[in-house]
């Protein structure tokens, strides 16, 4: 199965440890963006998968492109051209104080990318799926647009396509949001939404809940996936559940709803010590991808999206370097971190 | 409003990570000491403060002021001259093994200071605030006379003064401190102490009250505010109550008793992840300085104070690099540590 | 008292921090090995203990020698010669991914030593223990035959014998292991176990007890020692206990059996945050064989080796660099992880 | 004295070592630019310097006002606001491979900068000379205008006012850049520049002279030095002399035209074993500066600048973190680099 | 033009710095090998570049082919398998203190490898060019045979085939080398030898060369390429002219010797200040093979190859990361090292 | 033969690469000092070598003992007492950038310490040389005190004497110098001078030579030494001779005088590319100790310690860490720094 999955890819520049922001004279690098992270993730899990993106034409754009490929993540059908490297700069919290980010990424090459850069036809040849977030229409009306004919076309190449909501507030208002995302949503099989961006991104809003207080009622995201499958017809949609004591702490879980059995089942919840948080969402994308796309039964390929991206948070960086072997003795097992050796 | 505070400026030479000192052949270099910890984090919160010490007058000195100005710290009333930079080598706990600190400060230069050094009078021309703590005094016979002139200008001039007790058993014995601090606390509108240094300064036990077993008896601690006001006349006491339950994991919260009202105020209680706790305890000084300067009521000043702290023990260094935009953030809020993007 | 110890001195390649392995083009350096580590942490309690290994004649060799000679341990029965220096690569784990590690041993110095390599009445000249662990006879024939001779000597000269059976599942099968471990074991007057591997060296298994989700029953792992004593003749038994949570937390306690009173003795039960588990085995060891050489009583041997392999947990590397008056100030104290200055 | 410079503040992001970009996961920080460079030098020198720019408001932009505050230079007047910092990205160079640099400073706050954003009095307030260089007009139409104001301002207000040709073909064509500067540069007493941008900025070019072969004909310099003079009305022209025989070595030395007495100094000539050369033109920039202000005769004025920047080449990053002892000691001797202990 | 490459990589773990090895706790990691450094090479060239080896089945070999694939190396024809991953221990020398190396190597994947895991018509398929060095018939005798496998089959294919004798003291002795050389260079159509390795591996020896001596007589060297020539049909004959003054200074030339025409071409020399000089002969094989297959005549394809190799000695690590127009540039230039901006 | 040295070991604290002291947050680390870097270097070429001083009785104290140790000193006769451990800050020269050092030691433990701390008779039990420089008597009049105690009774125990006169113009002024060490060099067997130091410490000059402008003068030399002999009665007396032309190259030589012949011989004269030149003095030393006691002749020694000591401006740090066939190596062959592989 081939999977093809379409966005931006940053210069991710964070301060080391639990510094603040220049509090010493370096910064860590990574090329990543949520849907780079699950093309990164299905290549550990060794399925085919491809990244789509615009990098700018200068000796960061190849960096950018030899970082991706190093993990197996066909890079071929990313075309190169003007405009910048989009670059945000990341400090990791803990304990009561977040992980925080400040984003300078306008006049991106993607951003500035034009429908005419993309081939859709050309790109989606041989491929199965086709996966998109949030963030990538939230770039530019252009972006939008592309991201518009990547939809429409996947669809009648016959390709699955999911997208994952992801709400980004430093890139465009709820009414905007809501505007873009209903159209493009409505392409979507499968729709994966965290506990705060139902809300967000669709106007669909989980009742009798607080996220800030980590108290999240799972029957009142029921209603949320349901009312989702019920707007925009998605036959599955899938709701990560965070419950964030800390910044250093959090229970993790998730569930998925089938419009087909009209269904809503629950994971098992994990409580995480957390190494790093980012690309959490990504990470159970990805194993949700994998888990449908290898046939798994609904609550299998649950399962394995929320134990992968359970072992995400204990990797630094975005990237869930995890393989399936790791994933499924995490399911078949207890999780109680003793040494392989 | 302007506060000054005076004190040893040392040169910290930390171990990395969790390392035992001079176990990985590099030592990580802060520049920092209790008082001037409390100058930093003011200027973060925006206020006009200024740092008083003696430097010696070689490239360890200027490098050290270099440091704190970077900081926004008004260093222009630091004298340089004889004597060596303080230096403390130390190594961060975890776990059920506490954090390390070997201090070789003998000969500093602030230590051989003369009492000529400083012209208090220029030293407070526009302050409003005089801080300093109990290492002050306790590094020379001389600085303690420098300390005492410092107060007695201050009330002169109408500064308010406060003193966080800090009793260190490496500098002095509690016969030796509490002679000293009896009379210099005198001074002290605001004073500060922690769970144990009420006791070694000053002579005033907290009764059935365990610190080394993390139980910590609030009513003792009223108990122990309530003298320390009727004993040295601050018209304001607060106590850091630390529930150290391993060098990982504490408790944390604070109490202020206010002598108009006669009323002993009690904090929300954080439960910190610990990154570095080096500096809680100045930062709590800072964080009350700051709300009492801006008018804040006394229960506000406090959870601002007790906020501001429980922030800083997820920075790596000593320094309470947050605004008051963060803390007043983690107060408002629930401390859940979310992403902030 | 002079400790020999006897074993592989392996070159153990790290990723840093919680990246996994090659995520970073730095690796850390540590030159260690089970036994070596308990002549490390011996030689912390300022005792006098030796190392016997063979090791490869080129400058990897030769700076595996200057590493332990660094922390005071004697080498001088070290002899060099063919083969090459045992690699493993290890990667922390931390929340629900465990710590993993991949061996590249084969064709070490120490796995092609041949019996004449070592000579055994002059390296016991002097010693009143030795301590191996059943890593070593499982890395080739040849070295079971050397471990055994010297066993024998040891016992003929009247040195204390202790094991640590250590299973190493990439080295041998159980049926092999109990084969040459049976007879081994018989040497010994001190046998050290942890919850799993009396069962896979010695065919001894603990009942009603799932490792895996750390639901430890302490009345089996009594069942176990007696066992063990009954089969093999040790007169002490002694079994680390260390309930898995998770790769970040771990509960950790110890017991020790006496033939002479035939009591099982239960220590106190530390709770866990831990920067880094190897070596965790090696460090109560090293406690068990302190105590028990410094005339502890039974009960404060056993608490000694718990409370220092305590500490080992909050240490990054493999070696427990504390002193006699560390972990006695945690045996006396509450663990709270104050800080000490 | 009190000297203002003005221009672009940029975050350098740089390979370690000698890697190439991205080669390793991490890039050095520095925020530095070619006027902040003369100002930190200065400061360095004792001197009152101040730098003014406009610093967009968020962390990144905090962080780089502390940096060079740091130094001792006063930011007081540097506005904040919309736009980005722009960033660098740096590779250093070595034997027969070039330094290179990739721009992405497009938008940053200083470019978008409008002219009320600086109140050029209030700016000028007690200062006494006024350093700007070719690279701030080149930033923006906006930019451009904004230096003409302080340009104007300082000649009215009776500051000396310097410029630093400094030509940047990736900012703007020979064309638009003469046009420009034609006007800007007849403002200045000093102008200073280097064996190639005299051409570049103001079409003034050396004959016989061939700098990509590292032979400078002095004579020819000293003709362009007198057409500066001739053509713009600059009292003094600078012009280093830079012998690039590889990216690690480096010929050094520098001119100076006085119009008053017609004469062109020449300097001591050091062949240089190169650190970094970036900032080494800013730093002859400093070092001339202070030597005219502090009243030296112009060869001395030439041998400080000379050899101040002399040291340049031997220290990491772009600023001259050198002191007047030290550039004395270098002019008084014989620059044989013996240990100073 | 695609060009397969064929050899060993391996981890390369190098002490950092001009440290030696294991002064400090760290190694810096690289996969490496000749042939691997060119086809790296190649791909910088923009080349369609492919190499072959055996890998070790665990997470080592995974991240060898993840490094190579970072930089747009075709690896789909690595098959995985049985056996390690060959190490070597490296320090990098400077003046008097030659670079030194310890190979730690044997029982690689590689050097285990059959003569079934390769389809050679496969892996030429739509191949154009067969490179290989003496490094790896000399891994064993199974290695041997592969090669000439490969070799027979490139031919027969019409591949061009070329090879860099590379002969390593540690794998071979000279008699051994020649038996196995002789026959697979007559495969050859191009030969690369440096000043030392013709006498080694061919027995073709330079006359009046003292390679101690840094005394190369060139005349001799179109001796030894006509000798090969002569001996073993190759069409093209090329010598690299290392003048090794010390550690960090070389002269760096080369020659090109055309059957065809019966002429000895020579390059321009370079003079190199060194930051890394591994890899320096496998980049002149890989810019002689850029300039062949692109159709340069003789003369421009050797001083392509010159000063490409002349830019890898300016490089940290063992790849040649320079792109085309940088080697031009070079070539057409002074070599004066300008910053590029 | 066994050799016992005595001297100050110092904590180094060093500003990483070229950057100057705390220019970025990070120190390097040694244990090093003039008398121990030629224990040090002694046990390298495979003697038994020893290293008194005293030592403070804390952590800093104790990872001082290890660091000597692991490089196979004998460090059982060092007393731990009183005092600090003297700290000096280090920074590495380059170009005309001399390296720059500043010392904090006063109040070391073996400034402080009392003659009746050394048994001298115990120390020198089963020595063959007692080496000593300049520094130690230097640190205090006690100091000087043992110093002379350990000369006598080296000399009533006929172990050979060696001095390296190792003037420091920061711990005392000619005038004293020249008393305490006109007493103690003639206790020297051998003498070991620089270009400098025989001047400032015993008052002999050598004419027309001019340290600072690299001009030495060989017969100046001669006379120097032949000086020292009479006047002193050292029956070898040995000068290196640096030709100092920037901080980055040297050329590096020595002369050694023997009375017995009334010759002075002259060494090879090596280019240094300095990597780090602290040490060489001392590296020199050890070489010529280890050369006198293996019974080279005069001429051999000679060699044998200007090559040794030229190795050592090769590598980071104070210690030369080199073998005896290294040194060799050199001083058969050419020095052309080829890869050893």
């Amino acid at each position: 199965m081939r999977v093809v999955t379409f966005g931006e890819l940053m210069l991710k520049l964070s301060a080391p440890g639990y510094t603040r922001l220049f509090q010493t004279p370096e910064l860590d690098v990574l090329f990543c963006g949520s849907e780079a992270n699950v093309a990164v993730s299905l290549a550990q899990f060794g399925m085919d998968s491809a990244f789509v993106t615009k990098l700018p034409d200068n000796d960061v754009g190849k960096a950018a492109l030899r970082s991706l490929r190093s993990f197996g993540v066909d890079c071929s059908r990313i075309p190169f051209g003007e405009g910048r490297m989009g670059v945000y700069y990341a400090e990791k919290g803990a304990s009561q104080r977040g992980s925080k980010v400040i984003y300078d990424r306008a006049g991106s090459a993607i951003a500035l990318a034009a429908p005419g850069d993309f081939d859709w036809e050309a790109i989606f040849d041989g491929a199965d799926w086709f996966h998109w977030s949030g963030i990538t229409p939230a770039l530019s009306d252009s972006a939008a647009k592309i991201t518009l004919e990547g939809c429409r076309t996947a669809k009648r190449m016959g390709l699955t396509v999911s997208c994952d909501l992801n709400y980004r507030k430093k890139l465009w208002l709820p009414d905007k949001a809501q505007t873009v995302m209903s159209e493009l949503v409505s392409y979507a099989d499968v729709c994966v939404a965290n506990e705060e961006d139902a809300d967000k991104c669709l106007g669909i809003k989980a009742e009798n809940t607080d996220v800030e207080l980590a108290r999240l009622d799972a029957d009142a995201y029921r209603q949320v996936a349901k009312a989702i499958h019920k707007r925009f017809g998605c036959s599955k949609v899938a709701v990560t559940l965070r419950e964030s004591y800390s910044a250093s702490r959090n229970g993790w879980s998730g569930l998925l709803y089938d419009a087909a059995t009209d269904e809503v089942l629950t994971s098992r919840k994990y409580q995480l010590d957390i190494v790093d948080r980012v690309g959490g969402g990504d990470s159970f994308s990805a194993g949700l991808i994998y888990g449908l796309c290898s046939g798994m039964p609904d609550q299998e390929a649950l399962e394995f999206a929320v134990a992968a991206s359970c072992l995400k948070h204990s990797i630094e960086g975005d990237f869930n370097l995890v393989g399936v072997d790791e994933v499924q003795a995490l399911m078949c097992g207890s999780g109680n971190g003793r040494v392989q050796r």
